[in-house]
């Protein structure tokens, strides 16, 4: 059995230790059911009051939250707790699955597919003609790549992913499955005996270090590409349309959608549910609260809320309106009687 | 030809007759378009006006909308119209679709995998290494199950399903197509480098009882568990996040979607495109109205509309908003005359 | 290598030619990036600005925008700048995938299944037994039918698709890569134990010309059936709940949401996200603005807009309500003063 002492955890996560460095734990739980045998961590001052009924061996705490931190517990303090707890879970945790390479004999793979070295293939996985495979990607069970489809090396794409024909993904990129990069973009025209295909001709790119969450789609450029540029990371269920351009390192959380043409900047945050206009620009580092719908392009470093989004002061102020109005009318029947007894004199 | 009298409706649903218990119906259809040899319901009250022009030959009625009900026709009053009429489209829908027990030939199946009685595996289904498949459970076509899944009695799980490794799936659950259980969950921190990935390692469990609507998505912890709790019923497009719990008999509206960390208790209540913030806790039996998007932890039983929702009281007060404003700014009007009067005097 | 002369290209979509009509291109390219080599085209007046430092050999140009067009360019006007583009489009975009008709060896069709002529049935498809495939119709790789599905002719199915039994598919439709036709609607009642699902023994019937997009879900009917009428287009990620009708030409865009019973009249349009309530009808012709959700039935022609939406002329009124409060207090703080001067007096 795995065990680690307090300090040797410190050690391990380069943390402060305050309390006793010989307890001994032999796994990770959270704050709420770890016993004394477990270690745990704290890093939301929301569960600060968790700590009076705390039984955890030791808790690794973020150095914002030493100041309250409360109890006879052993602690160790660190600068960036996920950080360290990540450090302390790949200790107790299962190990990560891993395949062996090789190419399972019912993949469909086209004779014109190019595969790299150590490729994992897995079971019922169909690869059309003149794909390329690059070395030390995993292509998991049933998952579909499309003609002329580029992937660059150690790629990890999960089981029932589709990957349709032409794009490009590049390295080190994680594919969750149900993803679907590659469909048609929505593009329609009236016409003289009804609506009109406009056809999608491009493709869609994904540079390098992105990830991207179940059931995700990614649409199809209607010429040229779709662009996700590298360590993008996209949650569950995000629509991205066709032409969108995502710059570096942004981050865009589960059910944001995105409309055509519209660009991102680099490190743009959409949180869970946002929206973007089509054919808008969003500069660098704007923030995008959950739920929000941005109708306008926005200028680097905004933080827009509501729908249509505003900056945040704008939206505070909206936000209190009720009470702004109800004290406004109070002070109007005051001055109502004050007029009253004017006209009574 | 199945058909039914009137009486026997009546009786099979344990309902009051109003009419002819003579009439013969062959088959069931919607109110709008039932005629003389159909047996249809209405349970709605927007539905009322549609009985002037109804030719069904029985309609069943909820017992709330009996006192509203107009016209000549056979009706059979229910305690429950919607649990009646479920009994009487037994008798006339086409039967369900069954699957003969047995592995088809194409399935993967690894040898390691445990797999009880009466289990039907579809065409193409993946089994990885060290999972096990309870009695009496169906794997539709193309699902993909990963290493040491342990999946229970009774489930019936649809074509086109994800269930990534070390997840546990109780007994008697229903899991539609394109579900996705235990990707991983979106967890990253800032490193000096860049943006890092925070493994999850923990699981999704899943317990009696459950139904997963299509597309849904469920995450893994980032360690110990997402917890979807018995006779919960989650419809399509669902995205829970990792580490999530829904208590018992909750229900969960499509387009829903539910952030890290967060409690849902018992019989909580998401309508359509509702959210939750990560990390907080809604009571037991809380509502959230479509759309709403709730941003503070609420107690028991709260109902809350809006974004940030808030108590519906307060959000009805903030939705007459114009109105009030509009009579302020008349009466407003009307002072200021007075005033004017006043000063000219 | 295509080319075209300008000339050529200003007949091959009937516009008006103005400047150099032998400028040669030879690709297509987007505005901001196109060489002199290169055609490209504006169709949204955001986009004018770039004419300053364009340099593309031909720009096609919508003749809405003709009188804003600047530069020493030479320009195509064109009625219809999206329609036009396309062919321009067809020309130098690389040639559609298409697929030799066949069955894949693979493929585990239903000996009692009928195929038309001219079909294509990729790799890992499976089809169960009593469905009908009409002629000319495409199904990729992966892709699920269960037993007797009725699928007409010329439709184009993407790998990776769900079609539950007995569902309708008529012709020219195209179904994208995870779409998931006919899973279960979501319906439930209380029962004396617990919450007792309402069987959904109807089906999902599409007609003629409908493009459904990635990962969008269509359940099927209660009983009856979920009807998609012809011409209808829908974008990825759309919930369509069970017995819903959506009439002919509709678009309904990414991430919308439909609930159970809702009637969409013709061409209707729901703009991303929007949602709209259960057994309530749109008019012909209403517009539902982003996000925005419908609660009651609403009258051909109208433009909804806010949640819950109302029409866009009050959404306004709404929108500009901080600044007419803001407004409001400020004349009453002028007011006041009025009245202290006549008091003292």
């Amino acid at each position: 059995m795995k065990s680690l002492t307090a300090q040797q955890a410190a050690e391990m996560v380069g943390g402060k230790l305050i309390g006793n460095p010989a307890v001994v734990v032999t796994g990770a739980a959270s704050l709420e059911i770890a016993g004394p045998d477990r270690i745990t961590f704290i890093g939301n001052k929301k569960y600060l009051p968790l700590l009076s009924g705390a039984r955890a061996g030791v808790i690794l705490a973020d150095k914002e939250l030493e100041p309250e931190l409360t109890g006879e517990h052993t602690f160790i303090i660190c600068s960036n707790v996920d950080a360290a707890f990540a450090v302390i879970l790949a200790v107790f945790a299962p190990p990560p699955v891993t395949y062996v390479p090789g190419i399972h004999p019912s993949a469909i793979v086209d004779p014109s597919v190019t595969v790299g070295k150590n490729v994992y293939i897995g079971p019922n996985v169909v690869i059309e003609a003149n794909s390329v495979i690059g070395d030390d990607t995993v292509i998991g069970a049933g998952t579909f790549i499309g003609q002329e489809v580029k992937i660059g090396r150690g790629n990890q794409i999960a089981p029932r992913v589709t990957i349709m024909h032409r794009c490009i993904i590049g390295n080190k990129n994680i594919l969750h499955s149900g993803v679907v990069i590659g469909a048609d973009g929505f593009g329609f025209v009236p016409g003289p005996e009804g609506i009109i295909k406009v056809p999608q001709t491009g493709i869609v790119q994904i540079d390098d270090d992105v990830e991207i969450g179940a059931n995700t789609t990614i649409d199809r450029a209607r010429f040229e590409k779709t662009w996700i540029k590298s360590n993008v990371k996209i949650d569950n269920q995000v629509m991205v349309a066709h032409n969108v351009e995502i710059g570096e390192s942004s981050i865009i959380i589960a059910q944001a959608g995105i409309a055509g043409s519209a660009k991102l900047g680099r490190g743009v945050i959409l949180a869970a549910k946002a929206g973007v206009n089509g054919h808008i620009t969003l500069g660098d580092g704007v923030k995008v609260a959950a739920t929000s719908a941005v109708a306008k392009s926005v200028p680097a470093g905004a933080i827009m809320v509501g729908t249509p989004a505003e900056e945040q002061r704008l939206f505070m102020t909206r936000l209190a309106l009720p009470r702004k109005v109800q004290r406004l009318a109070g002070k109007f029947d005051e001055l109502k009687k004050e007029v009253q007894q004017l006209k009574n004199q």
